[in-house]
């Protein structure tokens, strides 16, 4: 949940939702798919094909009745709206198995997110390179990110030390954090913070699973 | 985005709430906290007040006016709504970065999900410990999982190979799919899937950072 805004007109199940639609219109595009339905769009993204078509009007007119989405022009036009057509530099702390994965994830290039810093406290780890990536120390945070102009932190820290790693995030000119440990972080009301959480994504799934589980259960 | 079910009754967003309410009344309880208010509830999980009401009202009636929610029992209610009130064993495929950083979360085992297997097709990595669990080959998937009665499959693997794995895991009997490669899984209906991505985590927080600094452009 980012903190920042209060967005008035778009409701933010609608802001949830852009990324999956891009994701799938970048896919299809590179695929060399010209055009989708939203039938198809709606297959990819398991969102039910009206939700979609009320999701883009949000922004304005996209696709044509019986031709659907120009897939390279939709995607083009989501970036925009996200603000996904330029890079963004991000900041990777803690050089741990998640912040390695992160650094290596090849999902955030296509999106123009650049990890340009990675920062750990082991002094084993510092100047060693990763994926790419000279591990800086932790006590330079500041100065690099500020240097650098870098815009996004990942938290990817234990949570003993997380509040203490956003502090500086935040007092370096981070504008966006992504809390990737199991601490509460507070952040300025300025920076935006993003709390994820591997077992969301399980307690979500598991949700529908006894759900689905108990009406076999009943049906019996 | 989970397949398995239509949940009819419950809105899709009020289930992606319940494991933030979760994870916060948790927090509290082990503060010690024994009530909190909604107003706080809404503090930590960045969700408003009345949409919290309004959210916990479609499973009963929880809390007290002017007093608040009872952290330890609403807690206990909605793990017996999610399901997490009993161990779920987890598969993890995959030992990379990723994938070892799974297994020594600490925040699954919060929640009953217990990595009961890691798997991965590296000679060198066959065979060795991490964080307590060896790691298993590839080819023992079905046996192991079956045997286990392992419901819950994670894939930390390279794309191109997360459709061959989601395909061994779904003949194993696994029942739900959390993907985390960039590929495109397709599963059967019978089987749970949610597809997640550190990028699209990035987008959803850019969006509002992008929107933030047009309208403090617009105001100078």
């Amino acid at each position: 949940m980012p903190s920042v805004q209060q967005d008035q007109v778009t409701p933010h199940g609608v802001i949830e939702r852009l990324p999956l639609y891009l994701n799938s219109l970048i896919h299809l595009r590179n695929e060399g798919c010209g055009t989708v339905s939203s039938a198809r769009l709606s297959e990819l993204t398991e969102v039910n094909p009206a939700q979609i078509r009320r999701d883009l009007a949000h922004f304005g007119h996209f696709g044509l009745r019986g031709v659907g989405y120009d897939t390279g022009k939709l995607a083009r036009e989501i970036q925009q709206i996200i603000g996904a057509d330029r890079e963004q530099l991000v900041a990777v702390v803690g050089a741990g198995h998640l912040g390695c994965a992160m650094v290596q994830y090849d999902g955030l290039r296509t999106h123009g997110f650049v990890v340009d810093a990675l920062f750990d406290n082991d002094s084993d780890k510092i100047g060693t390179t990763i994926a790419g990536i000279v591990v800086s120390d932790v006590a330079d945070i500041e100065e690099i990110v500020a240097q650098r102009g870098i815009r996004f932190g990942v938290l990817a820290v234990p949570a003993d030390v997380a509040q203490a790693v956003a502090d500086r995030l935040c007092a370096a000119g981070i504008r966006a954090i992504i809390n990737y440990s199991t601490a509460f972080v507070v952040v300025p009301e300025t920076v935006a913070l993003h709390n994820t959480d591997p077992a969301r994504e399980l307690l979500h799934t598991l949700y529908y699973l006894t759900k689905s589980e108990g009406m076999a259960g009943a049906k019996r």
